[in-house]
């Protein structure tokens, strides 16, 4: 097996296809050796030999002849040696994993440095300050990295020596400053290790790469790698590079760039940059860098060589590059180069800009964009106009960014009073040392939330991740107090219900109610999800319930409303909110009539308020179809449970209290989820299904006779046999076609059923033969399937998804489809279904309808159209084009492996 | 199409085999016909005419002449004319469909008398009187079935006739008097119906016909057919029958008779008779039949031919024959012949002697048995021993026997009531004017059930059958006074919590503690569940969760426990019930422990409890296997929710109340069913996986020391994923063997896991890999795969089981598994877990392992075994055995039509 790959001089073993075996580091060094850009000489270390050492705990055999070898081959290129006392060859160790881990693994530098090549090379550079400089940096970092002696205790000793010698800045320390420190460092290190500070190069190289390897199982990498999802047994590769130095004078510097402009995308060069300093120095931020522009004036030789590398690396790499580079006495060298990071608007732009530049193509630019960043596009956050000065001054406390996203609430210390708080109409920001899963409602009605401990996986971080909440934990300055409802830090304190603002993108917490926005979409953004309108397949709807709703889905580019709840329209007028105490009022008449007759009066003062809001619901959507869903709830969601509440509808209604409790009583269920509710409503009071069937199409009816296009697509819930869907389909029919005939018009509408029981999947063939068209509700089908009531899982899902407890599975099922199982169900269902109805219409109207790795398991197994709430219809229309970008390169379509592909 | 088919004089042109088109009648008459037996002449037309007639409103064109025809051949075999004005032929026009409807259809005696021919009748029998008694009874029995005039008008006009003349019985009533009434009747009838009394016998035949036809529509027909799942299209037969007469002296008779005593099962002749009458005397119980030996000595003739056609019947059907019969002037006629109804105890001894006999084989016996004839034998009934004195003395009313079965317990006149007796240990009977899906929380905590209003298929009825509880409907006397909590019936009241007793059998209801017990078992059980057992291949296990249920259950020949559920224990101590309290309060500690450390001190003292338990059920499961469960209800369960309760508790365990009621509502899940239970807790709590596997292996160590031979099988509920129960199985062995290890012992034990979410039977290949073995948990699979709650369906499942309602559903799908959805899964997760592991072993631990139509499914997809409940082990080995030989009989096993078969 070969473990080792050389670059040097033009030429390289490795390229930058070898991520998985060289780590980004290591691809990205050869590659940019390969294209003929000014790379210093080394070889990397593979994946592989990191694995190898980490399970057996020793290197693999080959290994250490082929570091000689190619140690060999370095001295050679480099005409220098290893510890030499002439003109010794300096490298760095340098860790990379295949997925980057920005600053969770150790990097070893200037090694090759001892009591007798520091001599060398202080004459060979004629600079002894430089090199005592160096040889200090050294042991300093291999004492920390490789030893593990604390950092702390060798700062202090630079801390002192600079106090003695009464300077301020590292700069200022001579050569014998540094001869000083590095003897005392030297003693330190005998002290606790019982040896000497080692002077052989071989056993300091030896010691960088063991150290290297195992800061993959550094504490930091671990948990990043959780956070991340990154597989625990891939490893890192180690990079053994000539050093080459940017702090040797005033024609050398180092810096870090971007071939475009980050956070806007903009097609203009970007960067930081030092003169006369190495890397480190512009991470530790000990000096303020200059902007790349700068160099122009003070470096225009290896500016403008820079300015190439920079058209050289993006036409090559055909994306945004984040590169680092040394300039050592006005040579230039590239010492990393990588795909940017960058905001989610300018992700847009540059997928966009480099189509224009003919860089990529559109398929390419339409894979450049994940779903997440069209939802982060829309997070809120604080409005730009906001005052710093304010920020500054409304600063409380800091934490880690979780979550990003802003939010604005009471700080509420108790997830129970949260909870009540909301219900009360407060927004509320739940803060706690740290969540349990009893916390989950409390989380759940909060804006956003705030722990003092936990990181970017601690219980609270995970369970609002996945809600997309606004989230920052482990603001390790707050001090909570339970007992008197106060947190303070920094001096200030914030009580119960006092206002306090969460920046989730940076981790700020503000006092007081600062203001928000959710940002304008870019031009690009529009550009990109008209191209992928023009990919895709999937048809994509909105779940909408308001007329509101469906204009802004609309705008949003929904093809058509795959659901709409029609018992939101039981509680609420949303046309004018003061007439909705009278729509609550004729439903609980309607469950608290005494006979079908009066069932029957309630139901038709409720009428007039479904058509008023079908009507609206099918203007907004004119040309598009409209899937209305019959009630779904249990009947007890509508009665208060509160005795005053009770009691006061008992007096409107001019009955008993007693009655009122009696009857909630009676529909009280131990498992409501799998009770009394959807289709079994309608057969069992088929004067709901009457009223509501017949509003949906007198409104059709009438928007048709104004000319407004209405497909109206009729939809049962919960059913789970042929026969239930028959009785349903016919009473259904009956009422429409008998509107129809008395309105003389020509209205044409289907009816359909959910699939949202394993039953009605298992039988969708029989199914089909009643039913139109599918939808499946992928919410209650996860539910059922799993055995998983969504309300309760909080309480254990997070263990089951957290890989370092059981780790069972790799994603929430609410949020993703869990493809592996509910996922067969689906597929059988589709595939059935059409075996008995060839051109059966199928969607899905859960909420995975707005989640992409769901969204292209629709267009895998064939659906027609996807269904998603206004603000994920974007996610939809970008999944539903990447599912057929994927599938060309696959070359095949659905069929039986459907469920494989991720 | 042939619509007639004729018998007479030895020969007839149907046979047994034509049930369905000839009806039971039809074709019991023209087999008997066949056979040689002395049977009227006649001819049956077929349920297709009645079929045609009822669905177009007329008869099929071709059956007039066909009539015609038949009729004609008829009176040349007679030798009779219809109407004839000498010696006129009568007939009867009986209805008989394919199953039997006992009294719910009409029959028409006497056709073809008019003003002549009754003159031609009196002439020819030279027997005035019983002309004219004859003519009456047409004229009657025509006004009311075929032209629908009030029974009771015709009635009370014959009331008053014997009142004029003065005489009591009709065999009082002279010509002369019949001749008044028959001219009252006629000018009623004119009155009535504005025509004539018809003369014509052509009008009188159709007239017959129709009325026969008609009846299957009829009302009570109609309920009939709903409650014992007679398909409503079927349609009934209408035979035409020459009449004869056992009421023309004392050379003539009528009666009724079976092959064996229906009661006992016993081989003697059974039946009685009597002396010059008609058969609808022995109906209406004016005179008292005499015994069927008395007939040995008034007509001695007669009787041998009676006794030689008994055994012709038994030899040609081979089963025990309920046979009709008239003998008249000294000449034995068959009227009629069917399988007789018999008692479960006579179920049994008939197959068994019948085999003995040579009748039968084995194979026939065994499928002469029904799954509810075993259950129906083990009913409680009134103890033999009461007086029959005493059960006149305390009789308070009567009613419908819905459910048969006895019952004993306190009346109470609400459903809440009823649940807040039994929650202080009280038996209650429910007793409701009718009850409603929300009295069946009350329903199912009564020991019965009984209502003043509603029949066999009213709500109370289809409830309580399906749970086999004694139920008693319509009893029409009974007043109830709500408000008082009081019945009143026959001038006696019962106050709510008097003890009152209900026999199911008879529908009797009487006041006081009336002694029950559980009938003894008849040898013929026996010895024919020994024959099931040679016959079968499943093994038949049973649900046990205690020593004493463990040795039952063996005497039942339970081969082994499929389900030990081990949170049982956490209640209750059987062998010392005044330790439960202890065990209760480990629990409890252990659920409100703050750690892990606290849980595991908690867990420490149930441990030897549980031991103690299952070396009991070890012991009395020696040579068999023992498959436990662990923990699988919500932890909520086992704390009290009152606050009083919960109060002592914290004192009992020295934490503040405040922290009990904190984790209550901690613990609180809105659908407890999809929650934090099963295998989940185990995942969340390791602790508790630890305590019970190592107390099971303990005891089964324990037990091998001593010689038990012990196999345990340990079983994870609720799993939905394979790495869930690696982590569970890893665990289990981890602990297991450690003892087994230290122990020194060779005890072998296999870890499985329960099939009971959809999801686990979709990746039955996956999860195949790790469980050694498969046991369904249909309960709760059916409950996930439909949606369907079993505590909450209740409410509106009975409206889809219901025909007259919904009608979705043949079965309560928690009785009889769902073949067709359910079954699907169960079927796809053994042929997929047999993928991975060829010898995997399969049972079912719902409760549909004691239900015979779900058992035959079980065999039919390859289970290796069923494990039921100790008093329904019998029925599953029955109707294992019946499974193997209906597969003989088809000649296919398992595969893919496993569902299909029924």
């Amino acid at each position: 097996m070969k473990y080792i790959y050389f670059f040097g001089a033009g030429k390289a073993e490795g390229t930058s296809a070898m991520r998985e075996l060289l780590g980004g580091k290591g691809a990205g060094l050869a590659e940019m050796t390969r294209i003929g850009l000014p790379v210093p000489g080394g070889f990397t270390i593979t994946t592989h030999a990191c694995a190898y050492y980490l399970k057996n705990k020793k290197y693999p055999r080959e290994l250490h002849a082929a570091v000689a070898q190619n140690l060999a081959r370095l001295e050679k290129l480099t005409r220098r040696k290893l510890g030499d006392a002439e003109n010794p060859l300096l490298v760095s160790v340098r860790s990379g994993a295949a997925r980057s881990m920005p600053g969770m693994m150790e990097t070893v530098l200037n090694l090759g440095l001892n009591d007798k090549s520091v001599e060398g090379l202080a004459g060979a550079t004629r600079n002894e300050r430089f090199a005592y400089d160096a040889y200090r940096r050294f042991v300093q970092m291999y004492s920390t990295v490789v030893n593990a002696l604390p950092k702390d205790d060798l700062e202090e000793k630079l801390r002192a020596l600079k106090a003695r010698l009464k300077v301020k800045d590292d700069t200022q320390v001579t050569a014998h400053g540094w001869k000083q420190l590095i003897a005392e460092y030297k003693a330190y290190y005998k002290q606790k290790k019982g040896t000497e500070f080692p002077q052989d190069p071989q056993e300091q190289l030896w010691g960088a790469i063991g150290a290297v390897f195992q800061s993959w199982r550094g504490e930091k990498a671990q948990k990043y790698r959780v956070a991340e999802k990154i597989p625990d047994d891939a490893g890192t590769a180690a990079s053994v590079v000539q050093m080459v130095f940017g702090n040797t004078g005033e024609d050398s510097g180092t810096g870090v760039c971007f071939t475009r402009d980050p956070s806007t995308g903009e097609k203009v060069f970007f960067g930081e940059f030092l003169v006369n300093a190495q890397g480190e120095d512009v991470v530790a931020g000990i000096r303020t860098p200059l902007q790349l522009t700068e160099m122009k004036r003070v470096m225009p030789h290896s500016y403008k060589q820079l300015e190439q590398v920079r058209t050289k690396l993006e036409k090559h790499f055909r994306d945004m590059q984040d590169m680092e580079f040394t300039v050592e006495n006005g040579k230039l060298y590239m010492l990393q180069t990588r795909n940017g990071k960058r905001s989610p608007s300018a992700t847009f732009r540059i997928a966009v800009d480099m189509v224009g530049e003919k860089l990529i193509t559109v398929e390419e630019a339409l894979e450049r964009v994940k779903p997440e960043d069209i939802e982060r596009l829309f997070y809120p956050v604080i409005d730009p106009k906001v005052q710093p000065s304010e920020l500054r001054h409304r600063l409380f406390v800091t934490g880690n960014n979780a979550v990003p996203g802003a939010a604005v609430g009471k700080a509420i210390f108790s997830a129970h009073e949260a909870e009540d708080w909301a219900a009360r109409g407060e927004k509320v920001v739940l803060v706690r040392h740290e969540t349990s899963p009893e916390d989950v409602g409390g989380m759940y009605v909060a804006q956003g939330i705030l722990t003092a401990t936990g990181g970017k996986t601690s219980h609270a971080a995970v369970v609002a991740r996945g809600w997309g909440k606004c989230c920052i934990v482990g603001a390790e300055n707050l001090e909570i107090d339970l007992a008197a409802k106060t947190m303070k830090a920094n001096g200030r304190t914030v009580r119960e219900g006092e206002w306090i603002t969460l920046d989730g993108s940076d981790g700020s917490v503000y006092t007081g109610e600062v203001g928000l926005i959710r940002p304008e979409a870019p031009q690009a953004y529009a550009t990109l999800l008209k191209w992928a309108d023009k990919v895709r397949r999937l048809r994509v709807r909105t779940n909408a319930d308001t007329p509101q709703d469906a204009r802004l889905a609309r705008e949003m580019g929904a093809e058509g409303i795959g659901l709409c709840r029609t018992e939101h329209m039981f509680f609420k007028d949303f046309e004018f909110p003061e007439r909705s105490a009278e729509r609550q009022l004729a439903i609980q008449e309607m469950i608290l009539a005494r006979n079908a007759e009066d069932r029957k009066k309630a139901l038709n003062k409720l009428q007039p308020f479904q058509r008023r809001d079908f009507i609206g619901i099918f203007e907004a959507m004119d040309g598009f179809p409209v899937t209305i869903r019959l009630i779904d709830p249990p009947l007890h969601e509508f009665i208060p449970h509160e005795p005053k509440k009770q009691a006061a509808l008992a007096a409107k209604i001019g009955i008993p209290v007693e009655e009122v409790a009696q009857r909630v009583s009676q529909l009280y269920e131990s498992n409501p989820m799998l009770g009394h509710r959807g289709c079994r409503l309608s057969i069992t009071y088929p004067e709901i299904l009457d009223m509501q069937v017949g509003a949906m199409i007198e409104a059709a009816v009438d928007c048709k006779q104004r000319g407004v296009q209405v497909s109206p697509e009729i939809m049962h819930p919960l059913v789970m046999d042929k026969k239930e869907l028959q009785i349903l389909s016919q009473r259904t029919r009956e009422v429409a076609d008998r509107i129809i005939r008395d309105a003389k018009v020509k209205l044409e509408y289907i009816v359909g059923t959910m699939i949202e029981l394993p039953r009605a999947a298992l039988l969708a063939r029989e199914i089909a033969e009643v039913a139109e068209f599918f939808s499946f509700g992928t919410n209650d089908l996860t539910q059922t399937t799993m055995g998983l009531s969504r309300d309760d899982a909080g309480r254990f899902l997070p263990v089951y998804i957290d890989e370092r407890q059981a780790g069972i599975f790799q994603f929430d099922p609410f949020q993703t489809l869990d493809i592996a199982g509910v996922g067969i169900l689906i597929e059988w269902a589709i595939v059935s279904g059409r075996k008995a109805r060839p051109k059966l219409k199928v969607g899905i109207c859960g909420e995975h309808g707005g989640d992409g790795p769901s969204v292209k398991f629709c267009h895998r197994v064939g659906m027609d159209y996807v269904s998603a709430s206004p603000f994920r219809v974007a996610i939809a229309r970008l999944a539903a084009a990447q599912a057929v970008i994927e599938e060309r390169k696959i070359g095949t379509r659905g069929g039986k492996n459907a469920r494989r592909q991720k």
